[in-house]
């Protein structure tokens, strides 16, 4: 039984009654916004769905679930303000491995001046961590704030984490990806940049599950078309290498690999700084009247669907 | 490999860093404590752990997770605010099963005019529930803030719900434990309750793990002697009924069995009224100076160890 994520958004849509006046925005965006700028995210990852912990060390478990919930708050331009966790401890776990699960929670944390502040622990099958991240802005960014006549920017590199996820699992030359394996082992959040971007965002999410979906969710919720230029997306060496290396298709790669967590946003600004704090950021598309996501590749334009990660779909498998 | 929770605790302590002053109590409280009022408070609940499917339809699964931790909201003296879950979704989980468990959770929101506003699902070998609640407060009560010279009261009957899951777990006659199983399928925490008590209340905490354990907390966090009379705890004609079917030692019983979801707190007043909207309120002790937990009955006095609910060592067996 595959429920897609979107289907149980729906489900969840129908059967969860608002009552609070201060919740302005509930579930369907990157995280709850409330009145007075408080913004509320919650993201769960589990062993073999979420992670391989014979890829990763626990440090880097812990580390990657805090920066993944993290990116959530950027996508509302907000600052963190405290980070929750509940750990699903498997049996078998070792002091010294718990340990270091929370050092690299801490570690993380400590990136974005915030802190675990709050959570609890249950005996689990394997290896879990729900996190909810509390953040604060004044200047939020939801995913239907797109307009037409935007333009559509992408920081860093599309696909990066995948690549490097890639390079682990075939055990390709470890130097030849090495930012490719940074990205995926610890993918910094943006929050940083969002904050200064903040002026200049109209609508935002983070790139979680692959570009076509967050794309398509961006479409979804502001009503509109999206255009995106495939010449003008930006893909890393390292990640064209991995392509030929493994004969995969590059377009269907870069569309539909996720766990990057770049910002992806419009703006009416057409120019915006090649670099925000030191991060890339390209422009890639347009905003249209219109509905859905369409691909525009050598003249020719086609309406793409979302082939990223469907947490629940791919959960099932 | 079984952790206690207060190893766990002093683990965290000793690893995860303070950064944000707006934070006024972290980890080792029922929820964390901001300056501003607002409490956050994370509870896992897992299959087999913490429930047994066979004996919940999914809806009480759903809503005893929300009053479980909105309990810990009430043992703040704050008001809900919203409700966080991330699903652990087994495979073969029907459409209907789903549907059922926010039905559950709505409904318990409902009680208390919150909602849930947010969430994450993933797939996972079991069901598993974990919450994050947010409430408002502007007399937040602590563990730590029993005094020498308090007394003690407890809210409702000690061991009531475990008397209801045993009833059913038993297959005892229900007509007979009415009232105890009502408990344990839907533990209403006692929110009303503490906001009208707040003005008396000194230290209090929501008794979820058993009367000895959670008295500990409060003697522990406020460093103080509490000593419990035997003679006036609160045990309901179904909890005497069940220890005489299953010939079970009362004593051990009563001050062992978690997930009451009662208030237990510390206040200067001697004399608080016998109920409060409509809940039961009892004096069972005194709060004196010294250290630990000490049990009165029959002239005698004796210390006693933590005996109640411990997360990771009964998960762990």
């Amino acid at each position: 039984m595959a429920f897609s994520e979107a289907q149980a958004i729906r489900l969840f849509t129908r059967i969860l009654r608002r009552r609070n006046p201060e919740i302005v925005r509930a579930i369907g965006d990157d995280a709850a916004l409330y009145r007075d700028g408080l913004v509320v995210t919650s993201d769960a990852y589990f062993e073999d769905v979420h992670f391989d912990r014979s890829h990763l060390e626990p440090s880097a478990v812990g580390a990657r679930a805090v920066c993944g919930t993290l990116s959530d708050i950027a996508a509302m331009c907000a600052r963190p303000a405290g980070v929750f966790v509940s750990l699903m401890m498997p049996p078998g776990m070792k002091p010294a491995e718990l340990r270091e699960l929370y050092q690299g929670m801490d570690a993380a944390c400590s990136l974005y001046d915030t802190e675990v502040a709050g959570g609890d622990i249950v005996a689990a099958p394997k290896l879990g961590l729900a996190l909810t991240a509390l953040g604060r802005t004044r200047t939020p960014s939801l995913r239907s704030d797109a307009r037409p006549g935007d333009y559509l920017f992408v920081t860093g590199d599309l696909a990066l984490a995948e690549t490097g996820r890639l390079a682990l699992k075939y055990g390709l030359d470890a130097r030849r990806y090495r930012r490719a394996i940074e990205r995926h082992v610890l993918p910094l959040p943006r929050i940083k940049e969002s904050l200064k971007l903040a002026r200049d965002i109209h609508a935002l999410i983070d790139t979680s599950d692959g570009l076509s979906t967050d794309a398509g969710h961006l479409a979804t919720e502001s009503r509109v078309r999206i255009v995106i230029d495939y010449s003008a997306l930006p893909i890393a060496d390292e990640t064209r290498r991995l392509i030929q290396e493994l004969r995969l298709s590059l377009e269907q790669f870069v569309l539909s690999s996720g766990e990057d967590y770049e910002l992806l946003f419009t703006s009416s600004s057409p120019d915006l700084p090649k670099r925000i704090l030191g991060t890339r950021l390209t422009r890639i598309g347009r905003v249209e009247n219109g509905r859905g996501v369409y691909l525009r590749r050598e003249g020719r334009s086609r309406r793409l669907k979302p082939t990223g990660y469907d947490h629940l779909a791919l959960g099932n498998v």
